[in-house]
């Protein structure tokens, strides 16, 4: 009988930067009891995952041992950490531990879909903690750009894990807790198994910059604006959002936050009471009232989201307020990589009315909430971990950080998504390789992300859609010529006759060919009027549309 | 009668980057006689044009007026400005004329179309000119990035022009000429009615580097390197592939060119005579003999193209060579915005393989192609325009490009695609708003941007697709249920039945309540199953799908 051992697997966020889902067990194997840490969401994009709406990951692994979960702890707010409990909430029933303003953002997402109000747990900070089966769980709070933000002490019978959650070093960080250097110190005082840390900005080498250096910059662009000014941030950067709307409340200016997601979040921290001092706001049309040269927006959409209040703002009036030349508009945000287009196409939108713009370009806009490298090793240095497994982090950054740990003579280990490690030994292994993926949720179904309906769309984009309709009688004889229906393709090609038309006579062709066996077999039918229609379109137009091929038989 | 005038139209290239494709004419209104310089393409992505191959200007008012245009001028060979001639000379049926090389590669172009061997003429550097009608047009050499690139100098019975074409301040190019202030002052002396010029890089403030500067460094990574050494650039950037090449030379390694693209470019350049002292190379079957510290692979794909060979490398084998464990990747290129998610797919294919990657993020393995302002406002100064308008770069680059010659005293025009520029007055002014746009070449087809084609495509890609088909009997009564065939869609719904049963339940219940005017008539039967079916799958899966009807009748 084997004994009892400490396990950590990543469902999500290893190998990746969102959908964070982390796994810790310990048991007999696989008799674990488990813990869940951060149930994230990931967003979806139009070149992998188009018409998506979330993308969480694949829990199925963890449904399957559903009765040897002792609870969810979610490190803090942000949606890649929080973004999928109530979309996994039905399937886990795991009870859900959370710091007071991460709880309020949780419940209001459980509340959407009706879940018990006595799923989420309020938690203290450390030296509070939880009872989990083998573990018990503390939420150490960290600086990061959101409050309560925490890293988790997990304390087990194989010793005591640091999972970072997270975070940056920062003294002043405007909103949470200042990064507490003597806690770490007195947590890793006996010694840490793991650090379990952060790894996003393992390729930023200068130490990270306090969110409180960005005041007198901000203060600066704003007394010195003319117009009116309008600022995009992440509306859950709440630090920044409170220190965009101290600086425009210094400059004489009142404050309208415009956006769903900037008017919920500032709520949700005022409810918790961990928002001190935001200057008072004023509603967009009592802001209508105002000299533009006094007001100040706040606004979301930094990421060029479509929808968002920068874009509509962008392209014309938004809740009654507009862009003129003359006013600025800043970007106090860094553009994630694939949303450069969105972004610049707002920047352009807004030059055509003369609004200048300003982005992070310089520098003085903007700090990123994450640890650069100096900022990594300084957490290293005062948790001195037995190994130091990165995560939060594409493949690229979790090897740098493997890299960095080995420097300094701490054993790193590279785990993705779906490795099992075993930390009970000296040293690490991997135990196991579990089956990990996405789930996608599109509209209000959860879709699996091998399922192929979301590479059949992709192949609609790319090639078009044709449907094909065939009539057959009684004897299996067709009844009029096939009918051709086209979506996404070109309406003539090389003949410069119908494409529709051209397709329809090929095929009229191609039935008038077939032997009374095919045509008494669906399935041949099927394949040999989808091949022939694939054919002729690319005769046509040079392309192979995918086909619907419906035959519909009178007898 | 009106008099003469010189005009200015931009159909492409003013507003974006990319498309390149404007007109200057000289005549009577409306008479004009008209030349065309250079006809790029754009590149299109999953986002706004999925599955188009490439994107070219609207050229139907250069259709309208066939018999009045003298001649097209190409002002170098990126794909940009070449890359459209063969899509529209069916169309226009004007000679094109270009250097040797830039004729060499748009000649590759013609010959896959089959387009007339004379349709290319070739024309020595200024101070040759050629007449087009009321135009003498010369090429005067720049230096870019390519061989051979040239500014046009255009002069017109209303004074010359300078098109600068894409340029920068290089006086040590590598491949092309340097740049040579003098030329330019001799063409200057005599007054600059307007300069036309690229405004790519007016957001970089400090001066271009040489490519010139980037030898060493490349030559200190390629020989400290360990095993075997792969760098991506554009293929077009023929200076680079030659700078890269002989680092390799240098460091005594062997050359491997890899990619359809890099092999012809630097084939074309051969022929042309414009690249000399080019190490000689060897073939993928050769390097396989070769020790892999020996090696040096320049390769396609510098943009994460999935099909181009850094992605085949990156997944696996590629003509027999394959990436390891302490072999170094170089992008030698600049991330161009929207091609971001695919290169750092990249980058954690080569992490995955244990490769180390390099790229620009130090400054020293790439220089721009283009001017930055003070590079920019060098040729300002030097040509003395007396007016100024920015070219070949999006609305942003424009404005800015805009502001700095107004700085200088000198006359800005903000004219975007379509905006028609009379620059025979003393200050210019708008003549017309032209219509513009874009034609997508599609398959084998070219199709215009607001058919809806593409439209369709994307919203199938967001939303997937249903298939109704109804039958109906002679006497318009339906013949047995709706059948419906889904793509695209999640199979299971709230209901926990398959959506399409479902939806085909649905939709029977709403023929059963169906008068016969509205079962006689199919544009109702149409509309009402469609919006029945969309209904149906809103209620069940949340998602409102493109819907394609399809009603047979047997009468």
């Amino acid at each position: 009988m084997s004994s009892e051992r400490l396990i950590y697997l990543p469902l999500g966020g290893a190998g990746e930067i969102g959908m964070n889902a982390y796994v810790y067990g310990y048991g007999k194997p696989d008799q674990e009891r488990l813990i869940v840490v951060d149930l994230g969401v990931a967003f979806p994009d139009m070149d992998t995952t188009p018409g998506v709406d979330l993308i969480i990951a694949d829990i199925d692994w963890l449904v399957q041992r559903k009765d040897r979960i002792e609870a969810v702890f979610v490190t803090h707010a942000h949606e890649d950490h929080v973004g999928g409990v109530a979309h996994t909430y039905d399937r886990l029933q795991a009870p859900i531990y959370a710091r007071r303003f991460t709880a309020n953002i949780a419940k209001r997402k459980m509340d959407e879909y009706a879940h018990p109000d006595d799923a989420i747990q309020v938690v203290g900070p450390w030296p509070h903690q939880v009872n989990a089966g083998p573990f018990k769980v503390g939420f150490q709070p960290i600086s990061h750009s959101i409050p309560e933000s925490s890293a988790l002490v997990i304390d087990t019978p194989a010793g005591r894990i640091v999972h970072s959650g997270d975070f940056k070093v920062d003294l002043t960080p405007g909103v949470g807790e200042p990064f507490d250097a003597s806690a770490f110190e007195e947590i890793a005082k006996d010694g840490i198994k793991a650090l379990v840390c952060d790894s996003t900005n393992v390729f930023s080498p200068d130490a990270g910059r306090s969110e409180a250096t960005l005041g007198p910059a901000l203060e600066e662009l704003v007394s010195g604006a003319s117009g009116m000014i309008v600022a995009t941030t992440f509306a859950s950067n709440v630090a920044r959002v409170k220190t965009l709307a101290v600086a425009g409340e210094k400059a004489g200016r009142s404050i309208v936050l415009l956006g769903r997601a900037m008017k919920r979040m500032v709520e949700a921290s005022v409810e918790a009471g961990v928002l001190d001092s935001f200057p008072s706001v004023v509603s967009p049309e009592q802001a209508r009232d105002i000299p533009r040269e006094n007001l100040m927006l706040l606004v979301t959409g930094s990421q060029g989201e479509r929808r968002a209040a920068s874009a509509q703002l962008a392209r014309g009036k938004y809740m009654g307020l507009e862009l003129q030349e003359g006013d600025t508009f800043l970007f106090s945000s860094k553009t994630i990589p694939g949303n450069e287009k969105g972004v610049i196409g707002i920047i352009n939108q807004l030059s055509e009315k003369g609004v200048d713009v300003v982005d992070d370009s310089s520098g003085k806009y903007h700090v990123s909430g994450h640890a650069n490298r100096p900022d990594l090793e300084t957490l290293h240095d005062i948790v001195k971990p037995q190994v130091l497994i990165p995560m939060h982090g594409e493949h690229r950054h979790l090897r740098e950080h493997v890299k960095i740990a080995e420097g300094k003579g701490i054993t790193g280990v590279l785990a993705v998504n779906g490795m099992m490690i075993d930390l009970s030994g000296n040293a690490p292994k991997v135990a196991e390789y579990v089956e990990t993926g996405r789930t996608y949720l599109d509209g209000s179904v959860q879709v699996g992300a091998l399922d192929g309906v979301i590479r059949d769309r992709i192949r609609m984009a790319l090639n078009g859609h044709m449907t094909v309709t065939v009539l057959l009688d009684e004897d299996d004889e067709p009844l009029g010529d096939p009918w051709v229906d086209a979506m996404g393709l070109a309406e003539t090609g090389s003949s410069k006759a119908a494409l529709t038309e051209v397709v329809e006579h090929d095929l009229s062709q191609w039935l008038g060919r077939q032997k009374a066996k095919t045509l008494r077999d669906d399935d041949a039918l099927n394949d040999g009027l989808k091949k022939a229609a694939r054919q002729s379109a690319q005769n046509e137009i040079g392309k192979k549309p995918e086909v619907t091929v419906v035959v519909s038989r009178l007898s």
